[in-house]
């Protein structure tokens, strides 16, 4: 398999997740042009994405949205399991180790941890909390492969550190500040404000349409 | 102010995250293809998405830092100032309340709400908990124009309605589930396994090519 661009990899991804709400709609076929508008990409954008990896559609029959939705998951790994573990159990931590949908795409949540003592020892969300100092050991212990950084900024880097050092080659960053990862690391960075940022252009967009169409 | 197509959205935003995180870190100048590599599209496609809105760079000497994001900012209607409000006071609703960031980009959080008694009357991180029933009121009260949404599933359609029936035009949506926004809503979702996903990609594909070098 040659690499895949990383805004094609991205595509994939909604695309998924949209084929994933078709299913739950009960929709067994969809069509370029619905994955397009659910995914805002062109339709030419979708063809053109699954094309790489040969051909999925019938001509004029669209796509079938379980078989689909088994060539995206096996193309971005996700038939395999892989164990994953949240770093910083504040609130966000919780919040993603009782997030839904997790087990759908064989994400296992196998182990948490924090600097607090009073954290340390408990059980959230079936998933054990562990003191950041026991990390090496409970990393190998528990095979993980995959971190959730939701540390304050300020102790980011350093828990990028640890990880690597277990053995953990991927990181997904939900801190403000960014990573400087160790070789063979690989960081993916969630902005929250992104989607606020997209609706603000959307709002402004309109509002300034009504003050031209006014004026 | 022509429309501009949701993926080049997608990416002045990101774009914008490139130029805070350069700022943050002292630099003065950029090029397109520094903003590429970490936005990870090609330069072209920088270059571009920025000619949509004149010419920003000087041929050869690259992009000032200040000038460009301050122009993004205007182009996604960030140099005004967006009321937010906060539905669903859970652990990622709180965790949303205290997230660092928001007022450099304008967005000022006025108001959350829930329906658990207990949480009702509170104040988390300066920011007042009202009742669901409150909530066209109060959405007048502090001129909510953006709300973010972390209600469980079931629920977020019901809160949908209630927010574009009190005037809200904008939803950020967290829950899991697709939401079917009233005629002159417009909703962002956010996908917390994306990053997972693309994690897991990345990995696999390392795995892939080491087997393949094996054999």
């Amino acid at each position: 398999m040659a690499s895949i661009p990383s805004a094609t990899v991205g595509r994939l991804v909604t695309y998924l997740r949209v084929l994933a709400t078709l299913a739950d709609r009960g929709i067994v076929r969809t069509s370029s042009d619905d994955l397009a508008r659910e995914a805002r990409v062109s339709a030419f954008q979708v063809r053109k994405d699954l094309a790489y990896f040969g051909r999925f559609g019938t001509r004029g029959a669209g796509y079938d949205v379980d078989a689909l939705s088994t060539e995206l998951h096996r193309i971005l790994g996700l038939e395999r399991a892989w164990n994953v573990a949240i770093i910083g159990m504040g609130r966000l931590g919780s919040a993603l180790a009782d997030y839904p949908n997790m087990a759908r795409y064989n994400f296992c949540l196998q182990a948490a941890f924090d600097v607090a003592p009073e954290k340390v020892g408990t059980v959230v969300a079936g998933v054990p909390v562990y003191a950041m100092r026991e990390l090496p050991e409970r990393v190998r212990e528990h095979d993980v492969q995959v971190a959730l950084l939701t540390v304050p900024g300020e102790g980011a880097q350093a828990a990028t550190e640890a990880l690597a050092a277990a053995g953990v080659r991927g990181i997904v960053n939900f801190a403000s500040t960014v990573l400087d990862p160790p070789e063979g690391v690989h960081v993916e960075a969630i902005d929250f404000l992104a989607g606020l940022k997209r609706v603000s252009y959307a709002l402004h967009a309109e509002t300034s349409d009504d003050e031209r169409a006014a004026s």
